[in-house]
């Protein structure tokens, strides 16, 4: 129960001090009157509650607008997406700047950063400009390098098919950052693609084999010498009111599936069909990162790869960074909610 | 599908060199044969595997197979448990100390570190034994002491009843690590509790309102100058073989509960049997954590809280870290397929 009671909440943190499962459940109102647009109710109880009366048009049971509060309203795109770009400097040092690129990372995923410098680094003092990053395994800033004995195909100058990072991580990281500080090889395309939109085609094409994608999970896990993770995840994640909320797509990861002998043929069947519509052209934005771009993309929605490059005819270098999906939001929030104050 | 075929895998990753989808659907065995515990395949797409027969039954998709699996095979508790204690200097610095910490964390979830310094940061020397800590919007190592304005109520001097930290983030911390620098004020015992047993109780005692709470999401939120997260989580989870695999509980953090209208009654009336459960005498441990002492227990598992202490009668310090479950579980998991080569 959300009493909006001044002694029930304290004051500099805004947390509860009682416990809902105090209120007795034979609780009821002694009186209640309208006052402009607030609505005051005292409780038998002897606490009283402010309700705006917008406050509670907000939060409303009411199918029609628990639908709506969980449609993430965002803008999926094919290959003909303009790439939403902003100067390093109006991202760093204006509040539109900053607004912008919060904007366009919700709605589209994907933006890039120009202008930057090319020093080791830059990519953390983007970063925390939305907020602290997130340390992995691979450390907090990781270099995108062909070497040796590399503990990541990423490391080395193979292809890499459209994918998401870090999917055996119970909260994959949420924004990655991708910083260009050498381009000499040939070859080492970025691609980038929109997953929401592929599995919204899969829905409208399939939707017997999307259900499967949505229900039955894979496993992604990442076994080395100092490291064993291993977790069930649905390629497809759906939420009640049936809007797409989620994707885990990284073949390139895929463990031993653990699933019912009856769901093994129409899972692979699945995968395979979703895997179909990723390889589609028109699908797939390509384009060569240059010095002192930065790529910024929503691990969480758009799958990114690259072509092979030859690590003989030149260096490559990117320097590449993470933020958890709980930070940026929060961030998004907090300046939307200034905005309209 | 899982090849183990050489030609297949990435040496040092031991990432996957060819997606699933591109194996046909129609490929079959071409031969087959068993070499004393392997068994080789031939297929007729000129690929090779060899399984080993425990490897086999170990990834059998039996029902009695994924059912043995998912069972996270812990030892639950009441305030009887005698808990776990080790020697600082034996978890730092040897490899059973460390297995053996291991262990009781994974299954009793709560064990005491003694002889440590009072040195500030010895808490993240501790920590770092198991993997990097967690940076949240408190810091890396936060310290709990009581200070006007508080952004948080463990940052003053009243009592907290029994919850989990951070359950507004996607991920909320795994591991929690509290090391007692100074204790002079009167009163402020640590108090511990099982809620895989809370959960467990409720459902042997309500089976109808414990099938609410795995149904009907509770909202956790934070709001503050600058931060905004919001999440709805149930409060406890069970997998599809009905073992409890997790339990989200923070009253304090209760946001205003998003949920179909029919369901607010029972939801609000099985809160409150899982907090009744949550307020028995019998669950609940109680101790007075003494300086050099450092208790780490599992967050996504125990609840944790404190009785008031009086400010004025001298100091309490404590400095806390937190490390992610999935590090927890990639030690864990690494150290024992060592044990067992």
């Amino acid at each position: 129960m959300n009493r909006r009671c001044p002694k029930c909440i304290h004051p500099s943190s805004g947390q509860k001090l009682y416990n809902p499962a105090d209120i007795s459940q034979d609780v009821s109102v002694s009186s209640i009157q309208q006052k402009e647009d607030k609505l005051e109710i005292s409780w038998n109880d002897n606490h009283h509650s402010t309700f705006p009366l917008s406050w509670l048009r907000d939060h409303c049971y009411s199918k029609k607008n628990l639908i709506a509060k969980t449609d993430p309203k965002l803008k999926t795109w094919k290959n003909g997406l303009k790439i939403p770009t902003l100067p390093f400097e109006e991202v760093m040092n204006t509040p539109e700047g900053l607004r912008e690129w919060l904007d366009e990372l919700y709605t589209v995923g994907l933006v890039k950063i120009t202008g930057c410098s090319v020093a080791p680094g830059t990519v953390e003092r983007l970063a925390r400009r939305i907020s602290h990053p997130r340390e992995t395994m691979y450390g907090t800033i990781f270099d995108v390098v062909s070497i040796p004995d590399a503990m990541n195909i990423a490391y080395t100058s193979t292809a890499l098919d459209p994918h998401m990072d870090l999917l055996y991580y119970e909260a994959p990281p949420g924004l990655q950052f991708l910083h260009c500080l050498v381009s000499e090889a040939k070859g080492g395309l970025s691609t980038f693609m929109d997953a929401f939109q592929c599995a919204d085609i899969m829905r409208t094409e399939s939707p017997d084999l999307f259900n499967v994608i949505t229900r039955v999970p894979t496993t992604y896990h990442k076994q080395g010498k100092d490291h064993s993770l291993s977790l069930q995840k649905t390629i497809v994640e759906v939420n009640d009111n049936g809007h797409i909320v989620g994707v885990n797509y990284s073949p390139q990861f895929g463990g031993v599936i653990s699933v019912p002998e009856e769901e093994v043929l129409d899972y692979y069947r699945a995968v395979s069909a979703f895997t179909e519509i990723t390889r589609r052209k028109e699908m797939e934005l390509s384009f060569h990162l240059k010095p002192g771009e930065i790529i910024t993309f929503n691990n969480r929605r758009v799958l990114h790869g690259r072509t092979s490059f030859d690590a003989n005819s030149g260096g490559r270098h990117l320097q590449g960074i993470y933020v958890d999906l709980d930070e940026f939001y929060s961030k998004y929030r907090t300046f939307h909610r200034r905005e309209t104050k």
